[in-house]
């Protein structure tokens, strides 16, 4: 699931990498955001993401489970955009800090 | 400042679009926090970072000058990874708010 799914946007060229590397995420979140309508994400939704488009990264994102296994139900509870934004910085951290180590 | 100084990673064609993604989101951070020698962003280089890097979802961004101004010094505060991340995660939620008006 998710896989190729994302609407791209028109103008796309225009923007600059980095606003492109922002727009990927967001429609990532939107990919897997199914049963919340693009509002919000499932834990068990949050995890397919992570594996599937994190594979490299989801050994950083180490406290996931604990991180989303508070909010309840795996196929119930709805993860807000903020907090999936919050899970990518986890990972991103640990990307860091794998990096630096090298 | 900040053009074309990030290294590339030698297996980036291995990545995940949305691993690429946070990678360039994290080299952007890198490629400012001259100051703070990659560990930290003054408030100032924040500001840079925004102006050059985001310039369509700048205005998604309207309370950065709030958020950084409470940091401090914008020459000397230093503002760690997380809250970098925070703010381009405030650009994300704008730039869905402004998608999803259309």
């Amino acid at each position: 699931m998710g896989f190729g799914c994302c609407k791209k946007r028109k103008n796309s060229q225009e923007l600059t990498d980095v606003e492109r590397a922002i727009e990927i995420v967001i429609n990532n979140f939107h990919c897997y955001a199914v049963k919340g309508r693009k509002e919000c994400i499932t834990p068990n939704e949050l995890r397919d993401l992570v594996g599937q488009r994190l594979p490299h990264l989801a050994e950083s994102v180490g406290t996931l489970d604990d991180k989303i296994e508070c909010h309840g139900d795996g196929d119930e509870a709805k993860l807000q955009f903020g907090e999936y934004w919050s899970v990518m910085g986890d990972a991103a951290k640990g990307c860091r800090v794998t990096k630096s180590k090298k």
